[in-house]
């Protein structure tokens, strides 16, 4: 239930209000940087008539959050929640670009492809630095050593960083490198891992999982949410159908789904969807032009050296030519890059 | 077998090179429209060593057509095709929109729709006289009545007409009022009535199965063309997901691959793969900077009226809106509209 | 609705009752062999308060029919239907083997695939001589050469025979040479051909598009039943799924539901859900267990020469000794075979 | 690659082959209770000349692992694996089967759950302690209360306990309680948590995720086994498509895929594939008669009261019936139960 108390309420009224939705067995959340104050009550609570709550002196307002996700639905927060880290808005009128590496391997590497997309104008950097890999035999990532390189080199072009977390006890360790905490597609319903990013105060991205309903998605931002963390970014990455010439089939419905029914920033991830260079490009721009905050994709210095996914990182001059026709299409739909 | 002959090949050699690919087993197509002579030897012949072939008087090259599709694969014709149907072309360099209402209603319906559809830059009008409906007990269509108010309300409009046809005994009738023949997700791979289009003159637009590959969907166009129709338009309208927000998720993977190793125009239907209204708009645009070269688009001068599919039909002023974001969206990525 | 009379209804109050619902826009249809006049209204009609047809003199009962599929279902048909041709029941206390190759080759071939799935236990013979090919360019059948065949050797060995038909305009031919005539999973929504098979006196099977929904599949039968024709068999085939092992993926969650939800008899064909021969042998008996009323299975006297589907058929002693298991299987459900 | 010793060859000649392989950039895993030395190279190593392999003294045969799993690959072990726990044996010649609720609630629930799954045949119980629940506000399981409830149940019982693990960081608790450690769909790729798995000494049933491939599931068990830890049993519980009247869809065509290409057993869960009661039966018995090794079934002695999924959990009689079932299914396909 969102519950919104008049302009003139008194402090003793809210706190009235508060006591009586805990009594009925809810957690009580507030909407931040709201002119009114907007509170949200959560949990297994056993809910009130609405007349009850109408009542109640100071409430201007009281109506039930149909969505399961109740802390990520638009019948909570009506505009799109904004996330500034530094001096980058996600979420904004302006998209946002995040790229680079599938996988942090050298210092070349990362000097080289940064300073590409940092050019073309992203203005937050992705690396691998543990991999969630297939197979066990398969090379699973740097560690804080690629950490550690990846926060150099993005420091010096002025970019942020967001890097893959793959388990709670990664946090503290990953919490001194990274801008953003990525949850990847395969540990979407990791929930032992969601409650912990609950405390952390940095944003977190979540990836949608490769079969997941834009419910259970939006639920997996609800477990952050609801743990104490309100800046959640969900991104899109292709689902898995039958198709066989790319490698995931992206889902630009679920984009619009989840910008009409949630405030959170919705990124769109369009490398893993395709799986193949040539059609990332389109995929990207369809994204922007669907209506995503922003991108996530893979750029590479020199692709054919990539220990992994080199197939689908793009070369710095189509990241660079995509980038010319994304502010194009930025501008088409109302937004700026 | 892509056969392509030396610019001052004879007509002797040119016959040769032709009866030598008929005893082999294969049949001979040419490719419109192109300098030089290039031949597919198509069928189930036994395929020759190369070099037999190249080694034929008159012959430049010759080489492999990988794909299952021959006549539809850009390795036959490497420039995509443009289908001229009056003075609209399909798979030029301006994108075409196609709209109009689900199903053919009335006289006041229809050119209420029409001057609607066309004063926002549509130039093909859609509209169905037999339906395919999942009840047999719900409203199958008007049928020859339907047809003659699309053609007369289309004339009277400047836009040409396509319509569904859903058997190949329906090809006579609707031969005299339509300029396209739109065959249905469901129909695709109705082979008796693909065969049949293979002789008409008129261009075919057939839509994706609800679970078809990229293969299968070019695979019917190649049924039409090797009957002697090459004048194919191929339509993704979405494939069936887990989702249930959305009627059906939009597959613009399919649309990049397609324009990859196809040659033929593809039309992106975004109403029916949304299923909602608010959520066609963002799809149609996605679809146009994908690469997509039109739209099919289900538009109603009063969509809470509409007999069927009211809920995905485009009030005008949505459609026109739509069609200004098109505009801007078709330059970015180097097309017109 | 569903409207049963009572055991003392008069002619006049049975005529009174369908005048009345013919009257508020429906048709009448009678359930057949029930001790009690039990009448389904279907179509377009408004629908009266229960009430008032319950007070109509004569009726005993008058209950909605909640399922899109009037005549198909279980609220109006309580007991499963039994399809008798000749002297084979399907659909009854015994599980009906139909069996043979994909494709009518050659007399040899016929032959002694027929005296195979014969002995081993099965009733009906299949065999194709309209084959649907996903190219234009595969061989596409021997037509009424092969329907000629298959009959006469069927006959020689006591077997019905079904084969699949492709469209409507095959009606009359097919006519005299099958006794079941089998719908295709890609002419499951042929609308055209359903209609005309309403009309027909042979029972009709139809089998599952790639990705139907359970009620798309069951209103296709609705679509024959309502046309007159309630001799309808349903068959699960397997759907398009992303597993690459398999060429389809078995349902007997389907399985489960039709028979839950529809009197129709329901058959599996395991060898088109498997695509390889070695997993046919456990779908088949999977499907027996789950309650399947039958199976559909391509057997060749020799796989490795088949035209078509090879891979998948099963040499007759696999055949063999899958029949013999399956008679312990049924009888562990409750069946015979 | 598969390395087979001769019968006679030397411990100096065993060590040199492993030498050679450790130096080429393999580990060296050993085929457990197998009557010669037969061992694994796993790894990035690079692959040399089988011919030199070959020709190393003692050796028998070398061959490589076509399979992307290794040591869970039948081409590595032939025979089924048997997992011994208590005298149950999991994979040997009898079915065995996994009962009991969804959650662990009360000791009433778990004790007459437990009295009826035993006397019906159930060998093992299955309950959740800690829950793996879509929304955050929903009952997340008793935890280590719940963990002795069910151990001193299942002890009172004679029976074994499998529960599932959520996180890493559990696997010490969960070890003092159970028996057979459970990795749900929704961790089937969490692997932080299979590699720590990899290093305990209980059994590990991994379910399949929702959208996996055969490949990626069994990957996930090489992920424990190349850990250290071979007993690791799989479990289909059904893939995620489009159908709403049940949850999922089992897809035993993956059964009968996973008993072919790998040697380790395979249990199905009819319960989540199914999500309503009545389709569980008819599943449950399909799946024994496509050859799966054992079943992991929801029961609960009050559905009706169950926390969560009552309407997926079978009666007590319900699962009496069906177990008499399962016994002359099995025994039709040469198993015992």
């Amino acid at each position: 239930m969102v519950i919104i108390l008049r302009p003139d309420a008194t402090p003793e009224q809210r706190h009235a209000v508060e006591s009586r939705m805990r009594e009925l067995g809810f957690q009580i959340v507030l909407a931040p940087s709201s002119p009114r104050v907007v509170m949200a009550a959560v949990g297994e609570g056993s809910m009130p008539p609405l007349e009850e709550i109408r009542a109640l002196p100071g409430v201007a307002e009281a109506r039930p959050i149909p969505e399961p996700f109740k802390l990520a639905s638009r019948s909570f927060r009506e505009t799109t929640s904004v996330i500034r880290i530094g001096n980058v808005d996600i979420g904004g009128p302006s998209v946002v670009i995040m790229a680079g590496p599938c996988t942090i391997e050298s210092e070349e590497q990362m000097v080289r492809t940064a300073a590409a997309v940092r050019s073309a104008g992203a203005t937050v950097m992705r690396g691998g630095a543990f991999k969630p890999r297939t197979s066990p035999y398969s090379f699973q990532g740097l560690g804080e050593e690629g950490l550690k390189l990846i926060r150099r080199v993005a420091d010096s072009q002025g970019l942020l960083v967001i890097s893959e977390i793959m388990d709670k006890s990664q946090i503290s360790l990953m919490d001194r490198y990274v801008d953003i905490f990525q949850v990847g597609a395969r540990n979407m319903q990791n929930y032992a891992l969601l409650r912990e990013l609950g405390k952390v105060e940095r944003p977190v991205l979540i990836k949608r999982g490769l079969a997941a309903t834009v419910d259970e998605w939006l639920m997996s931002a609800e477990y952050v949410i609801s743990g104490g963390n309100d800046r959640v970014i969900v991104c899109e990455r292709g689902v898995r159908a039958y198709e066989t010439y790319t490698r995931n089939t992206l889902d630009l419905n679920a984009v619009a789904v989840a910008k009409a029914i949630s405030h959170l920033p919705v990124i769109v991830d369009p490398s893993h969807a395709a799986g193949v260079r040539d059609k990332v490009v389109p995929l990207a721009r369809a994204a922007i032009a669907a209506g995503a905050d922003g991108l996530l994709v893979e750029v590479h210095y020199a692709p054919e050296q990539a220990i992994c996914d080199g197939q689908q990182s793009l070369y710095p001059e189509q990241f660079a030519a995509l980038t010319a026709q994304i502010r194009l299409i930025a501008e088409a739909v109302g937004r700026r890059f």
